[in-house]
């Protein structure tokens, strides 16, 4: 049995719809942000990072998107979500996932957690004016240059659709125009139809109501 | 055969370090930071993204460190870089591999190229008083609770070694006392013991002259 930590709409939904994509058998924890609970010092056990995701596994606990969808993927092998086999197949969906977690999400959380990087509110703002900007240019890359279509690797959907996915959703909130991103979008609208994205996403509105 | 285009004093020693210790056989190209070599056309076409490092493989390109780690690893399984044979394992390697790109570099790269994230020089001076604090914040925790010691997935020797090795040479330009961290020192210390990686720092040196 798993149990995922998890906010609603931060980067925990790309491992909730891989696990609902394997099957597995998990139970998913809200962590309220709103009451900074990210910070409370029984889930500074679980993860002293603070943050979310965090996978209680039988062996341990694992954070950081990247790592859990690797896991998970190699963790529920039918369910086929990355390249177990092809180092190089497999080496080019860790690509993906990395400049998702050390350039697109970091472009972003400019915005909402600029107070990471400066302390005066000038500045803060100043980074915040740039993120429109950033997350578009991040996001053209993707268009143009690395998804394939109809799936992040082309024709075999992956651990990377789920993540792109769960970052694609912040872009309205990051003043981008979904429209200038026509495969994005398209690709964003391919997975809100697949089973396992829908019921991750009800299970986030629940632990909002 | 393997080319590695990296530049010195970037993450990209981690790569080179792995395929040292790999015993690859691989070239290695420098590009050059200081007349901006990284965002020359040619370059582009090896790596849109601008940046090192870039792994020119028979199968294409591979960018991101913690993808072309990975890769490695599992490329020259006889050199044991990784735990290849336990999903558990492998994912502590990846998280540890993510935390270091996602969040260390990060804080690291708000003094060095603080323009990506704000345009008006008074906010990138904000950025750049704040690095020292939050790299030793990273490197606290990697000293408390991630480098388990002697190498910092225990007695194995692995590829976070490589990079964890990697990111703690900037600590002293980011303003942090490395005496302040004696477990990253001593890991330190132990790393540049190593032939693959006095190989790979000698083949930096060489590039730089």
């Amino acid at each position: 049995m798993l149990t995922l930590y998890y906010a609603p709409a931060t980067c925990a939904l790309a491992s909730m719809i891989a696990l609902e994509e394997a099957g597995a058998d998990y139970e998913a924890v809200a962590v309220d942000f709103r009451k900074n609970a990210q910070r409370d010092p029984e889930y500074l056990k679980v993860n002293p990072k603070g943050r979310v995701p965090a996978l209680v596994t039988g062996r341990g606990v694992l954070t950081e998107t990247p790592a859990l969808l690797a896991f998970i993927a190699q963790s529920f092998p039918e369910a086929r979500l990355a390249s177990l086999d092809d180092p190089f197949a497999f080496a080019r969906e860790q690509e993906f996932n990395s400049y998702l977690c050390s350039t697109v999400h970091v472009a972003h959380a400019h915005r909402p957690r600029a107070y990471r990087w400066a302390d005066d509110e000038a500045a803060m703002e100043a980074m915040k004016r740039k993120v429109p900007q950033n997350m578009y240019d991040c996001f053209a890359l993707i268009e143009t240059a690395m998804l394939a279509g109809p799936w992040v690797m082309g024709e075999r959907y992956s651990i990377c659709d789920a993540y792109l996915f769960t970052v694609a959703q912040w872009l309205e909130g990051d003043g981008v125009d979904p429209a200038r991103l026509p495969k994005v979008a398209a690709h964003r609208q391919r997975m809100s139809e697949r089973p396992a994205v829908r019921k991750a996403l009800a299970r986030e509105r629940s632990a909002q109501s």
